[in-house]
């Protein structure tokens, strides 16, 4: 299997606080992640620039420096790939081959099976916000943001119990977003507000910026966590992870409190209050 | 084998006369030309590309059309890839994977060796002046230009003859700076002015512009010929392929004529004489 990933400068980065060597990192991170979201492990990378003028020859170097650091991590070579000139913006494709025995995939959620999640979600878009509004602390958050673990490290369990599995894909466009991806053929789902994966940081920042926490949560970007659809019966099979919802027949969305529903009626893009 | 080639709007093409067919297909065929000059055939296709708004659903389309339009010649898929947004600029990137029983190298050229070219060079440069000044006729250059014949069709007679093939690649940066990547370490090469493949169509634009004929082969790229280096005891088993020069022990350019040699002491880029 393979899988491409294309970063436009001003779109998916920013480098006034991108160093080359978080986005040489993070750019070969979220195509392991999707590696890692089909249950399988990467062999080599590919990467093709275009590179505009300010950027010179030793930011090039931290780049591939930040791809290696990485790829040395699973054993993985970066093969090389095309290097072209851009008048103005840096724009990054990289792709990465992989192969597993029992590819796991987003189709195959059904009703009642529960939604879990491998860590917390919201964290990135914390560190994003912080960066860009200058905050001092946040640091696992912009750690998160620049740097995001591809989950790797669950795929030999996520083998090994893969006729549990009904439905996996990583959570790159905020929760609510690809739980609709994942979510059976005229279905939706609950999310259990008491179990959302909310971090310490992202509950500052919330409390920072006057914003309700659950958003971050629900719309927040970039986790590169594991989205998963289980059997109730098999929640024991995965300790470690969230169970931060369920899937329906009905095909509305709501967000489940003790006492109350509340339903999601607009979806939002994942950069929706970003601004 | 995988090549990769990236192109962005106002580097590689200018969208004020390449059509989204046009470019589909081009950005394919610039890559199909480096797997053609490793003597291999092609799989399949990935690609990638940083979309701007001003281009909508339709010219994406066309695009596709266009790269399956030639995939298809080649019974080969286009697989898929990553569509990221851009605030401006179009950028492509495609890779494409193939295979081959005797990989062909640049490196393998000695002196004595014969530079044989299978097909006219220049003619892309030709084209593109041609488009960009608006000029009428010049359709076999402005057709070069638009849709490159990457070379595949020669690929099972250079398999057939791979021992007698020293060295090999495609012309994509213009004749001498090809050639000086394709000459033996420390060496040099000849280039024989009459043997030049000169079409009439650049001819004619020379006349038109002023400018030496001369020029427009030598400097002018993107026309994804092969160049090959033999033993000159091998040239019959290259029918159809111009000899155009000799590779020297000596590290000068020459072009050589009739009646003198003249060196090439200055090395130019594609482009120097596009503005």
């Amino acid at each position: 299997m393979i899988c491409q990933d294309m970063m436009v400068e001003g779109v998916h980065f920013d480098l006034d606080y991108f160093s080359a060597f978080d986005l040489g990192y993070k750019s070969l991170a979220v195509n392991l992640s999707d590696i890692a979201a089909m249950g399988a492990l990467p062999h080599f990378a590919q990467v093709s620039l275009a590179l505009p003028k300010k950027l010179n020859e030793s930011w090039l170097d931290d780049f591939y420096k930040g791809m290696t650091s990485l790829a040395d991590d699973f054993h993985m070579q970066v093969a090389g790939g095309d290097l072209a000139t851009s008048p103005d913006r840096l724009v990054v494709d990289v792709s990465v081959h992989g192969s597993c025995e029992n590819p796991l995939t987003r189709k195959g959620a059904k009703p009642g099976d529960l939604l879990l999640c491998s860590g917390p979600l919201g964290l990135s878009f914390t560190g994003m916000t912080a960066l860009q509004k200058k905050l001092a602390g946040f640091d696992t958050a912009k750690e998160r943001h620049l740097r995001p673990k591809p989950r790797l490290d669950l795929v030999s369990h996520l083998q090994k119990h893969h006729t549990r599995i009904h439905a996996l894909m990583d959570c790159s466009d905020g929760l609510v977003n690809d739980a609709l991806l994942l979510r059976p053929a005229g279905g939706g789902f609950h999310l259990f507000a008491e179990n959302l994966p909310l971090h310490t940081e992202s509950q500052s920042l919330a409390v920072d910026l006057h914003i309700n926490p659950q958003d971050i949560v629900l719309w927040g970007g970039e986790d590169y966590e594991l989205l998963m659809a289980i059997h109730p019966e098999d929640y024991e099979y995965f300790p470690g992870w969230k169970m931060i919802g369920q899937f329906t027949e009905d095909p509305r969305v709501f967000v489940t409190h003790a006492d109350h529903h509340e339903e999601i009626k607009e979806f939002k893009g994942w950069k929706h209050f970003s601004n």
